[in-house]
């Protein structure tokens, strides 16, 4: 339990009080931290983004949860609902940091080196080059605030490593990143969909459609070479005595490769965090999502990120009173 | 070795004749079927598309290859060279077919079902919805001469199955797709990312950048897996005795996940059958390869495709004698 770990975690549960009440009771310990707000409405599934918006401004559970964070009261949102209607409703609340045009959902994934921040796998379709690098600057802060790094390296992903690869706005981001410096990230250069899985670089950049589709190809993958693997073992009465004496170093195996110990596409570029958790999910899913939450919170992630919009664009940066007023779309 | 399974197989090798010839003498049964061309220009992978076509058009191994398939001397061209020189000579030498605006690089992907067709992965960079119906009529005369199946199920590659989702190309190439019939092929509708793994459609069609980001994405993802496991295996000695004894089950993983075995991308769209397999494989790959271009000659792949151009789109196909006399770019 997130608790034990991190003693000072507070907790402001958004739904139905006769829901949350009974459940609450149940846990002693997280009982004396945490607090409940009612909402009568909730956002669900099937909701599209705008119906959502129309529906749950102001009223809805979701909506609570992203304005608790807009007034300070919370430091992270976290919602296993509706992906499309907490982006739009965080969007509308929060509104984007000044400085970046849209936001992004960014992975964490599990790479042969280490963890990696892989970014936007599906707030966007499509992006131009200041958009990968607005993503770029706000990976490179997600990786400072986690993996605890001066300089994370940047990737922008393409298909392949020679500038002349890729279409326009990659090439072109690519350009424009290639000549930033001292802006909290090192550019590495393109790299290929293989070196996500390899770890090649820190942050691998990239629009929201392609980065959606890398993420689920390689889910996919995963479950297709796990499944290899759990029927090779099965083959036979020996493969089976095989895999009885391997036990210790399969089991080690399922929980590296285990999805909800890596549960939560962090929303980047708003004025306050989101987090969205896989809604089919267990309590050791909900434990990643949250300790993801507390440690981006502890790291200050958005003041890493407003520091990195402030180093690589002083110039677009507005003040921030005049922001505050810009009505947002 | 190809020749005990498909003894009709003919060869005819392009390159330096003072290599070939030497390398042919080892080969007593493949010598009688095989007849060398000697060709003094040979294209390398450092050379750029442009670069290629201009020092190796009507001279080079790679040219005269092509050109063998062009004259119906071969059925199959397969290269293991440069990929983009190989494409822009085949498509300057051997022109797109009536009907098709762009070819396209089809990968055969295994699959926890079977295996299936996923296209583009990696000709275009961008594609409209007209190309991404070409590139379906192309995968299902593909599937259809691959593995014998009367109308396959094509599944546009999108980041939700919903028909709000996704950029407008796929959305438009969904409308027009849901709308035909009797095309030599079942539209399914979008497939996400993880269907691919699943092989929740015999084709997967999406445009290049996408395509080949989600098979290098894969590849990374199936190499990280399999090093997860073979170190889990090598953690101790009792793991390491399960692993013994598990050893048919694990070598029948790694044949199942061999690269080799499914060695080949086919360009599809031209007249003619071009196969370019991995530069880096040896004799088991080039057997994929070869297996792959002989198949794809006897099931006669290039009028299932001129059948699948005529049925959906009549109006289009132009007179072939026409056509012939209109210069490609």
């Amino acid at each position: 339990m997130l608790l034990r770990e991190r003693p000072d975690a507070r907790f402001i549960f958004h739904g139905r009080q006769e829901n949350l009440a009974p459940l609450l009771e149940e846990f002693s310990e997280l009982k004396p931290v945490s607090e409940i707000r009612h909402s009568e409405t909730v956002i669900t599934m099937e909701d599209k983004p705008s119906q959502a918006l129309r529906k749950g401004k102001g009223n809805s559970s979701m909506w609570a949860a992203i304005q608790s964070v807009k007034d300070g009261e919370a430091q992270v949102a976290i919602s296993g609902g509706n992906t499309g209607a907490l982006m739009a409703m965080a969007t509308f609340c929060l509104r984007p940091m000044p400085g970046i045009s849209r936001p992004a959902i960014a992975a964490i994934w599990p790479t042969l080196r280490s963890d990696i921040v892989v970014l936007d796998v599906g707030a966007t379709i499509g992006a131009d080059a200041d958009q990968l690098v607005d993503f770029s600057i706000l990976g490179a802060a997600l990786a400072r605030a986690l993996f605890d790094m001066k300089s994370p390296t940047i990737g922008l992903l393409n298909v392949g490593v020679e500038e002349a690869k890729g279409n326009e706005w990659v090439k072109d981001a690519g350009k424009i990143l290639s000549e930033t410096s001292g802006a909290g990230f090192t550019y590495h250069g393109f790299v290929e969909g293989d070196d996500i899985g390899k770890g090649t670089v820190d942050v691998v950049v990239t629009e929201g459609f392609t980065g959606n589709i890398a993420l689920k190809t390689a889910e996919g993958t995963a479950r297709q070479v796990a499944t290899y693997v759990r029927n090779a073992l099965a083959m036979n009465w020996l493969t089976k005595l095989g895999a009885l004496l391997a036990s210790q170093g399969l089991r080690a195996i399922r929980s590296k490769m285990d999805p909800r110990t890596v549960n939560g596409g962090v929303f980047l570029g708003l004025n306050g965090v989101v987090i969205k958790s896989h809604g089919g999910t267990d309590e050791i899913g909900y434990k990643s999502a949250l300790s993801l939450a507390y440690d981006m919170a502890r790291n200050q992630l958005i003041d890493k990120i407003g520091d990195g919009i402030s180093r690589l664009k002083p110039g677009e940066v507005p003040d921030v009173e005049t922001v505050s007023e810009t009505p947002s779309t």
